[in-house]
C-alpha cells in the first residue's frame, strides 16, 4: 500500500466506489467517442444539478480550462484572472500557446479577484493596439483553498455582463466550496451567471476525467470540434462517463469533498494548537502555514508536502477524500516534536 | 452486456487482466504527473522491448502523434503523408493547428506511403515561399488493414535520413503489425531508424492511454514541456503507467493482436466464400470489403460497423482482442442470408 | 536603369503617377495607424468601386490573404482551394499556422475551382473527427492566367452560401481579370456575392500595399484587432493610403492592367508564331509554355523568368505595367535565334 | 502641408533624402523577395555598423519584434520583459498569439528592467508545470525615454547567457540611445552580447520598413522561412533595402535622432521654466510631463498628443526628426498661456 501524505489531493487514488463502476461497465461494445449510454447517462446527472446545460467530458483539467477559455474568445482577446490562477501558473502557458489571448492577472492577498482587479485592465477596450478582454477566469475554491461565496460571483458575473466579458470558473475543487458553502452547485454557478465550468473530478476521487460545463448555449455550437482538435476527445469515452455517474448520482462527490474539508479543518487546528501560523483562511481541503526552515525538511522525510513560497517558509498541506484522522495525528506528533527540538 | 459489433477497436472494452492491474495499483497516494513505481516500471518495459528510448505517457492517440509531430518540426515545416492518415484525416486539423505546419500527402491505393511518394514533395526545399518537409509519418499497421515490411520501413527511414527529414510511425495498432509480421518491435521500429513512434494501447485492450516512443535522443529533451503545455500530461499518472506495465510484461499485448487478426483472417474467409470482394489484404485486424447497398444497411441494423467509401459500397470491419469466432459466424450467416435474398 | 524581364510583376518598378503622390503626401505631420484624410480618402475611393464596404490596408499579398482567412474561419475550420493556390503553395504555410486551419485542395486544369472540386470536401460537415469546411477561397485572375467568368464566380458564391461556405477572393492580380472581362468590379464581386477579397496593389504598379475589402459586413466587426495582431497595421498608414488613393481615383489601375495584358497577348502570339505551344489560355498578363530544355537555360540568361514545370519544361512569362513592345521584340527574336539553332 | 505635433514620431513623414532614394530607385526590374543589389548594398551597410550579423529586412515593429522572439523561442517558453515594453502592451498580444509564449513582466518605474526582475522568473525553470523562460527582451532607448547604458546592457547579457537565456533589444528608437550615449552600435550592442536586436526606421525618418538584425549566428539559419510565413517578406524588398542603405551610409540615422534628442531636451527646458514636473529622465526623444487636468485637454486642441496615465494627469511629448525650435516655442508660449490662466 502506498503511503498517504499531504502533497495534493491529485495523489491520491481512486475512491471504491468509483473503481467498482469502472469494472462495471466493462465487458461488450460501446460506440466510441462518446455516442453510448454510459455518457446519456452522466450528461443527465449533469442536468439534474446545474439545470438546462451542455456537458462535454475531457481528459484533464489543463484541457478543461483551455478549451474553455477556446469556446469563449478569439486570439486577439486577452483573459483575466488571480496571480495564482493555475492557468497562469500551472499550464505551462498552455491557454496563451492554444487560445492566442493574453493572460492579464493581478497579485491577489487570498487567491480571490475583486471586481477592481477587473477593472484595472479594461482601459484599452476598443483600442486595436491592445489585447481586448474577454473573460473573467476565477477559480472555486481558490488555490490557496479560499471559498468565494455565491454573492461574490454573483457581483463578478454582473459586472463581467455589464462589461461585455464572459465568466469562467475553474473547478478543480468546485466540490470543496460547494460543501464549504452549503448551497446547490446550480445557486453557486447556474444562477449566478457563469458561463462556462471547469468541473473538476480526478482530485475529488475520480481516476481521470473532467467535465466542461456549459451554462451559456450560445458558447456550446462548436465545442464538439474544439475539443477533438483540442486532443481530448477520448475514444473509450464510457470510462469517463461512467465514473461522472457514479461520482455525482447520489451524492459521493460531496461526501468526499466533505470529508476532505473536515480533515483539513481538524488538521489546521492540530497545527494551530502547536503554535503554527495558519496564512490563509480554511474554507476548502488546503492549510497553507509557516514553518520554521529545519522543520519542514524533516517533516517531509516523513509526509510528502510542497514549500509554497520559499522566501517566508510558507509551506502547502492538502486533505484529501481519503485522509484519515490518524494521518493527521501521526503528522502533528511528528511537527510536534520537530517544533519542541 | 453490451453487444459486440465489428465498427472499431476502440468500441471493445478493456482486457480483465488491465481491468485488474487497474484495481491492484490502487490505494495510498502516488507522487502525481508521473514520478512514482507505477511509470519507472512500465518505462522500463518499454525499454525492454526498443533497447534505449525516452518514454512519455499521454492520453490518447491524436495527443501521441499531435506531441511526436510538434517535437520533430518548427511551425515553418511540412509534414509528409499518405492521405488516408489518421493525422490528415480524423484529426480535426490538430496536428496543423498545434504545429503549424502543413501536412502534404498523396493518394495511395493500400494506405502504404512510397519513396516516390515523398519524392513528389520535395522540390521547394531551401525555398522560403513554400511549408519545408521535415518530417514523414507513416501508420503501422496502415488504415487500411495493411502492413509495411520491415524493408519498407527501413527504406523510407534511410530515404527520409538522406533528405535531411525525420520518421514518425503513428502505431495506433503498432502490436497487429508486430504480430503479422512474426518480428520484435525492436527490429521493426528502432533498428529501422524510426525517430519517433506513438505506440497504441486503447484499440488493443487498454483503457486509455498511449505512449510517445521517441527513439532519437535529441528529440527527447524539451518533451516533457511539449506534453504538459499540449495538456496531455496526467496527474494521476500512476493509473496510465499500470496499464502499460500488465499490457507489455508478459505478452498480453502481443496476445490481444493476435487474437484479432486471426479473427479478421476468419472473418475475410468467412465472407470471400460467401463471394464478397475483399478490397485490401488482410494483414492485421481490419477487413474492407464491397457489398450490395441494400445489405448494408439491413446488416448494421445487426451489427455495428461503418461505411468506408459510400461511392462504391465499401465497408470496414475491425475485429478487436474480444472479438470471437462465435461473433463471426453469426455476422457471416446474417450476412448470407441478406445476400441470398 | 534595371533590365525588365518577364519573371514576376513583382519585379517592376512603380508606376511614376505612385511615385509622385507620395512625395506629395510627404511633409508634416499625419495621426498614425490610419485616422488620416489619405486614408479616409482612399477608402472612399473603394467605397465608390464596390458600394458598401469596410477596407483594411496591410502590407502585402500573404497578409491580406491569411487576414482574410482569418476574419472567416475558426481553427477547426478548413479552407478549400485550388491546388495551384497562392495560399497554398507560396505562402510557407502561413494560413495553416495562423488561422490553425486545414487547406483542403483539388487539381486543376487551369488554376480554376469547379463546383464539383468543392463538393468532394463536403462529405465530412457535422463529424467532429475532420476538419470543418468554412470557406472557398478562388484566385481572380488565377495562378495561370486564367480568368473566371463572372457567372461562374456567381455560381461558386451562391453554392458556398447553399453550404454555409464563405467566399474568398484572392485578387493579387484582380486588375487584369477586371479588364478583361470588361465588367466592373462591383459587378464582378459585390453582386456576385464574394464576402472578402484580397485586393492587390504591388503587381500592378504600386510600391507596397495591398486591401482587405469586406463585402460582408459581419466579417468586419474584429478585423481592425486581427489586422494589429497579424503584424500589419503600418504605423505611417497615410503612405499604403496615398498609394491606392492614385491607383484607383481615375483608372490608372485599370490602365496598368489594361497593358500588361495586352502585352501578355502580343507575347503569345509572338511565341506561337514560332512554334512555341501555350499551354494555358491567355487572359490575363501571364503566358505559359513548352520550351525545349536548352532554349530555356540560354533564354534565362537574356531574360529572366522562372521554369514552371520542370517535368515538361514549362515556363511561366509574366507581362507588367512597364513591360514594352521593344521587350517583347526582343525576346521574340532572341528566342527565335535560339529555337532556329 | 500637415501641422506637426508632439503625439508620435510614427506621425512625422519621410525624410527628403529618403524619398529622393527611394525615387532613385525606381525604374526597370529587379529580382523581388531581396535577391537584388540594393538589399545587397544595404546588408552591407549593417555589417558595417554592426560587424558580422545577419540582416532581414521586414515591414514593422511589431513583426520585427514577434519574429525576433519567434526565432528565439519555442511554444513553451516564456519571454521576460518589463511591463512597459511595446511587445507587452502595444502589439495586441501578437507575440504570445505567434510564439505560443507566455510573457513575464514587471512594472519599473523608468521602463527598464533591472538584473533582479528577471530574477524573480527564474524559479520554475526545468519544472514542466511552468512555461520556461528563454528570452530577455528589453526596449533601448526605452518606451519611458530612458537609455540603458552600454555597462547596464552587458550586465543583463551576461546574466542571461549564464542562466540559459537569450537577449532581445527592441530598438524602435536605438539610434536616440546610440546618440545620446555617444558609443558605436557595436559597442552598445555586438560588443556586449545581444543575440537579435529590432533595428528601427520608420518612427526616424524612413517610409517604412525594420531590421532584424541576428548578432547570434545560431539563430540565423531559419529566419527566412520565419520571416515568410510571419507574413513579412515584402515582394519588392528594394524599397526598404534602398531607405536602410541612404538611412545608413553616411549617418542620416544619427543626425535625426540626434536632432529629435536635442529638440526633446529643448522642450524640457522650457516646460521646467513654467514649473511643469518632468516625470522621466530626458535621454532620448520623449519628455514625460505632468499637467493640470484642464490645461491637457485645451493644450491637445493645439498640438495633438497622448495623455500617458489619466489617473495622475501625465502626458508624453515625442519629438521629431522635423520637429523644430519654432514648433516648441509655439507650443511653450501656448502652454504658457495656458498655466497662467
Amino acid at each position: 500500500m502506498n503511503k498517504r501524505g499531504f502533497a495534493s489531493d491529485n495523489n491520491a487514488g481512486v475512491h471504491p466506489r468509483i473503481m467498482k463502476a469502472l469494472a462495471d461497465a466493462n465487458g461488450g461494445h460501446c460506440i466510441a467517442y462518446g455516442d453510448d449510454p454510459y455518457t446519456a447517462a452522466a450528461k443527465e446527472q449533469f442536468r439534474k444539478l446545474f439545470g438546462e446545460c451542455d456537458v462535454f467530458f475531457v481528459f484533464n483539467g489543463t484541457g478543461a480550462n483551455v478549451l474553455s477559455l477556446q469556446a469563449m474568445t478569439q486570439p486577439f482577446n486577452a483573459v483575466i484572472c488571480a496571480d495564482t490562477a493555475h492557468i497562469h501558473v500551472d499550464e505551462c502557458g498552455a491557454p496563451e500557446r492554444f487560445t492566442g489571448c493574453k493572460l492579464l492577472f493581478n497579485p491577489t492577498t487570498d487567491g480571490k479577484l475583486r471586481i477592481s482587479d477587473i477593472k484595472r485592465h479594461l482601459h484599452g477596450i476598443g483600442f486595436e493596439h491592445h489585447a481586448q478582454p474577454r473573460v473573467v477566469s476565477i477559480t472555486q475554491s481558490t488555490e490557496m483553498g479560499t471559498v468565494y461565496t455565491v454573492d461574490e460571483i454573483r457581483e463578478i458575473a454582473a459586472f463581467a455582463y455589464a462589461n461585455g466579458l464572459l465568466l469562467h470558473v475553474d473547478g478543480a475543487r468546485i466540490a470543496n466550496a460547494v460543501v464549504y458553502l452549503g448551497v446547490s452547485v446550480k445557486e453557486m454557478i447556474t444562477d449566478t451567471g457563469v458561463d462556462i465550468l471547469s468541473f473538476g473530478g480526478a482530485k475529488n476521487g475520480m481516476m481521470y476525467g473532467e467535465a466542461v460545463v456549459i451554462l451559456n448555449p450560445a458558447l456550446a455550437a462548436n465545442f464538439k470540434y474544439i475539443r477533438k482538435q483540442g486532443m481530448q476527445l477520448a475514444s473509450k469515452m464510457r470510462y469517463i462517463s461512467v465514473q461522472f455517474d457514479e461520482y455525482l448520482k447520489d451524492g459521493l462527490w460531496l461526501e468526499n469533498a466533505s470529508h476532505s474539508n473536515r480533515m483539513a479543518q481538524l488538521l489546521c487546528q492540530e497545527v494551530q494548537a502547536l503554535g503554527v501560523t495558519v496564512t490563509q483562511k480554511v474554507e476548502a481541503n488546503e492549510v497553507f502555514a509557516i514553518l520554521p526552515a529545519q522543520a519542514i525538511e524533516a517533516l517531509q522525510r516523513e509526509f510528502f508536502f510542497y514549500v509554497w513560497d520559499e522566501s517566508r517558509c510558507e509551506v502547502r498541506w492538502v486533505c484529501s477524500w481519503d485522509t484519515d484522522e490518524d494521518d493527521i495525528e501521526r503528522f502533528a506528533a511528528i511537527l510536534k516534536k520537530l517544533l519542541d527540538n
